[in-house]
């Protein structure tokens, strides 16, 4: 039984939506079990929250200060520490844990600003620990496979990415009917400089990034805010041009009514094309040069090893985010147990999400700013 | 933290695929928690199995009749048993647990013969325990939200229903190259008197009696079996009277290439259709006379009290198979709660498959089976 | 010029919806022109159709006998004659044209009675003369393709069918309101034994002959009357043993809320299946066992040299009955020039359906009633 | 008969292809009929395709300005000119027929500057004639029907519009094989300054612009080149800001591999969105902020007047591109003919691409190629 990992949760109060999505990720493995927390900084919150999830009353605590000292000196403190605050407050958390000698995994985005998402990295590679950015849907097993096909050069060389993330929740200004995710969103104070690239755009980037490899040379980005009031974008167009040679577009918008997460990717190689699309995250169409398009998933191809790995359930019995969710924490688990043990983790299992991704993600959002604010002009990465 | 309910289960050692997913989804919403389990025959097995899952020795056990004594005996003991061991030898497990009066869930089919699963329900009654059945495919939302608009009257009187579920799995003899699955499932006496119709059949009777309530009149079926040496179907046709005069058509199949799992109904009244895929789980197709259809699904329509109460994530994030299953679990859990503190659970969480709804099942199998030796005569339920 | 074929109409006068289908996808090639009609018994409708397809008055009949007795005399007298008419005059009209050495072209279903449709067949042969059924939906060119990657045992031996044709136009009782279509689809005057299985079950079992081969050995079929006061069918179910040992089933309906003109085809082999569905003619699913499914279509693979023929346009241009329509009439017309010339037409241009498989179509239409009248007892072919 | 119009082509010999598009368009609804033409510039090839088309031989003409001086001195000339030649020799042969007095219709792009497209359009005006720009993709009766609920304000006050048209023919050098289609494509002597902006992203501009009457202020344009060796582009992005303060983004590919012909477009306004695909011509999205998605087809709702006119099948019957063509030259051959008789052609089949349409592809395309030389730099239009 001392198999078990712990980890305590920052943030995930009552009224929040992702600290639950969380903790019912870990749950679904099981590999890890949550032991402490400071869910919110309401005490009663907070209590509430800590006796529901059937914490100890000394383990529930009312700052994250006192929460990283005392679990740092406990025997049986938590392994990991796992921050879904809003953004503006990820750093200060994330650092205080580090500084203990406590591993994180942090929501993103990472930071406010890509100077602290670097120090975080360096500090966490410093301390010799762990760290996660839960870029959620680069956890899906096909994902991975696709990643792979692209390493093996299945589809030749990455002529042009178009690549998008399309909502409608704030197509109408629901912040001003007390829409308590819609108000921190579009709020410069919780969200810092971007709300839709910040939120959305820099799952564009990352899956981007992630899958192809590819390196954004520099970037064209118009910013446009058409909820009336707003303070921050809730709709972006993104001109890329990568290291590479190739080009790219992406997209990413709140105000597009008919789409409720629609997440999705089509990559074109000299040799063929891959799309994706979130809302039906277990099939990925591959399209060879003037061939008949495929539909890849699981149980009808072989999967790379590091997407059929992730798989929990035959052919035609559908996984979702809960289970892209529990594929990052697998991963993050396993290598923790093991650098725990003192040894160097399989580089297999250091596929999630790193802080150096999570400074990626930041460094792309301010560059976006940046390119908005100039009328579109090329930035450089 | 007396809150939490404790289940055991009986089956579901290594090798097993279904105890596992069983395992998840209740984890999943952190209702119950497994505390005891008779996992496998093999002792060797059953062992590892318990302590993998941090169950004490002690409560690892041997056989199912010791863990139902013992379990019966302890203050803390099991307040009810998941049964996830092949369909012959449900209804033995199930008796002794409700007999020792401890609640049962049970897998589908829930037992070989009508007979058996009549005294089960009936057992269950007299026991004042609870009884469910896991028709996994019923628990999604949208299927809730399915039953809900036909309640209501929403496409008018149903005329006709074709529903299906064809998968590839067996279209070649795999059960002859030690595919467990396929072996267990292939012979009699492990599956009883049917393969295709007791395995996938009888969810499409369960899915079309949960959405519509419909009961049958007589069906005619034709039971086929393609895969050389098999003895049981591997497709069936199934024509069906209802009661109500409606017609319906169910057509089973494992030996149908290109299909994973792929659970599906059409349901067309005098008003409008309805129709579902439970590969895209979480989209329901509705079409009113001459209008354009419509995809509901969370987040884009108001879906009924039942299925909106089921919902995790917000539109556009899928949930699968592991929260269908917690769905089911979740309705149970909390009425056993209430039943165990002594109060008769709301109508609402009375929402899962019940020891009839299995009866009904083996019945309709039996009666298919039945059929099919006739020469697709008709016969009565 | 004188490279063109010459045609007359008989029916398609002004309200018909067919006549002017058939010309338009006769003009659509130009290889043939319309030089002589009889499109109405009522004179006044005959006039105006003719002169508005600027036919001269002493070509415009005011009935076939007339029509075929003149232009069988004529030294510029019509190549072959169309006849559109209701379906209970096809037998009369056929013979008369015949039997004034005038090759036919005939709506479906053929006749009223299979007698009458064996009796045509071997008027025609006996005549020597050509012969054709206008069964649209085979002219697609990717219907084609799926007959020729069946023929070359792409899909290894056929083991189950799933064909089906819904539609919703007849959901309410629509003949009753002076819809003119629906009035004589369901008057037994006009349409025979059968509403339902003779307009669109006949255009499946047309369908899956073609593309198969299979013969049926026996069929069991329930014919539903759902609409008020309607004596013919509006739905059924048919279960068909073909004389190879594949199993078929075929659902036909016009009540089916939702579908439009849906007809459709799985086809299930021991290597692989083919789905098609006519409302989105050009792709065909392939999918191999084990294998991701492919999407074919016109430029996406090579069609086989009988599809790759009737494609007009390049891929992703979409073509649709109209095409389909001509595709039929251009195999004909080429085969009638040759024919015409006193030679033998390629096996190539007698790709289109013939007097035999109009018969088989009203053969099965007799089975499905007398089956339906005996409570879907098997009927032998 | 005298109802008949009169056509004659130049370009569309033998090996072209779009010549006989627009023949057998026409020929669909038989209102108007080829008399004269010519067809190519080699002799030999002209007299050819005139024979085969049944035209007399003196009315295949060796040069175009042969035709329109004896076609303008015959009693029984055209009434209009068709010219199906590639992009550089459009501005000289419609300058040419315009100046005889004789209607044109013209492929698009309509000439290689715009100066030469605004003079083509004052001629017109002038010589009081009937110019049209055949935009195919326009004349689909949904289109017609999207532009409607548009101008109605179904989808409220346009936001964004994301609009694209993918192709996959020209990802490899296809040009260098002797594919006559790719090569004058992608020679500047043939095409002009752009290959796919100038072929396809014409089109996006087009279509955006037909249904919603949105005017461009400003665009921002990446031009690619993919193809080794290639001079003109063969993949763009463009950033387009509307007058209205709507904002959208083009982009066109002939590069994408896995499309074929892939014209789509998103509108998103503060009501409602609208999505569309060319490859399923025949269905529109449409939904509702909050609601679910709607697919809107012919019988399945009540198309618009102007769409519901262009349609010739029922529901469910596929019609594609030549239908498409089709209702162009419908519309315009209908108002013509009310022209010849000396009256003023009602607005509704006044609803065709005109010369000032085919004046703004170009504009359109110049400012994309301008935009681009200076590094995606703003360029007013």
């Amino acid at each position: 039984m001392s198999e078990l990992i712990n980890y305590g949760m920052i943030g995930g109060g009552e009224g929040s939506f992702i600290g639950d999505v969380h903790r019912r990720a870990i749950a679904l493995d099981g590999k890890a079990v949550l032991t402490a927390g400071s869910f919110s900084r309401n005490t009663e919150n907070n209590r509430k929250t800590g006796e529901s999830l059937n914490l100890p009353s000394e383990r529930i605590y009312n700052s994250f200060k006192e929460m990283a000292r005392e679990e740092k000196n406990r025997r049986d403190g938590i392994d990991f520490a796992v921050i879904v605050t809003p953004n503006a407050s990820h750093y200060e958390i994330a650092r205080t844990f580090l500084e203990k000698g406590i591993s994180v995994v942090c929501d993103k985005p990472l930071t406010l600003d890509s100077a602290q998402a670097l120090e975080l990295a360096d500090l966490a590679e410093k301390q010799n620990l762990l760290f996660a950015v839960t870029y959620t849907y680069t956890g899906y097993p096909v994902i991975k496979h696709a990643r792979s096909l692209i390493a093996k050069g299945e589809i030749g060389d990455i002529r042009f990415i178009n690549a998008e993330y399309p909502q409608e929740w704030l197509a109408t200004e629901i912040e001003q009917e007390g829409q308590k995710q819609a108000a921190w969103r579009t709020d410069p104070s919780s969200s810092g400089i971007s709300n839709c690239v910040g939120d959305i755009g820099s799952h564009v980037e990352n899956m981007i990034s992630y899958i192809t490899g590819l390196e954004i040379d520099r970037l064209s980005a118009r910013l446009d805010i058409f909820g009336k009031n707003r303070k921050l974008d809730d709709n972006a167009t993104i001109m890329v041009d990568y290291k590479s040679g190739a080009r790219g577009l992406y997209w990413c918008s709140q105000i597009a009514v008919g789409h409720d997460n629609d997440l999705s990717f089509r990559i074109y190689g000299t040799k063929g094309s891959l799309s994706w699309h979130q809302e039906n995250p277990e099939h990925l169409q591959l399209t060879y040069l003037d061939k008949p398009g495929m539909t890849i998933s699981k149980g009808r191809d072989e999967l790379s090893e590091s997407g059929a790995r992730m798989i929990r359930l035959p052919s035609g019995h559908p996984e979702g985010v809960f289970e892209a969710f529990a594929n990052i924490y697998s991963n993050y688990v396993s290598a923790l147990k093991t650098k725990l043990a003192g040894k160097e983790p399989q580089p297999d299992y250091m596929d999630f999400p790193s802080a150096m991704d999570g400074y990626k993600g930041v460094r792309f959002v301010e560059a976006c700013v940046e390119s908005s604010r100039k009328d579109a002009a090329w930035v450089k990465l």
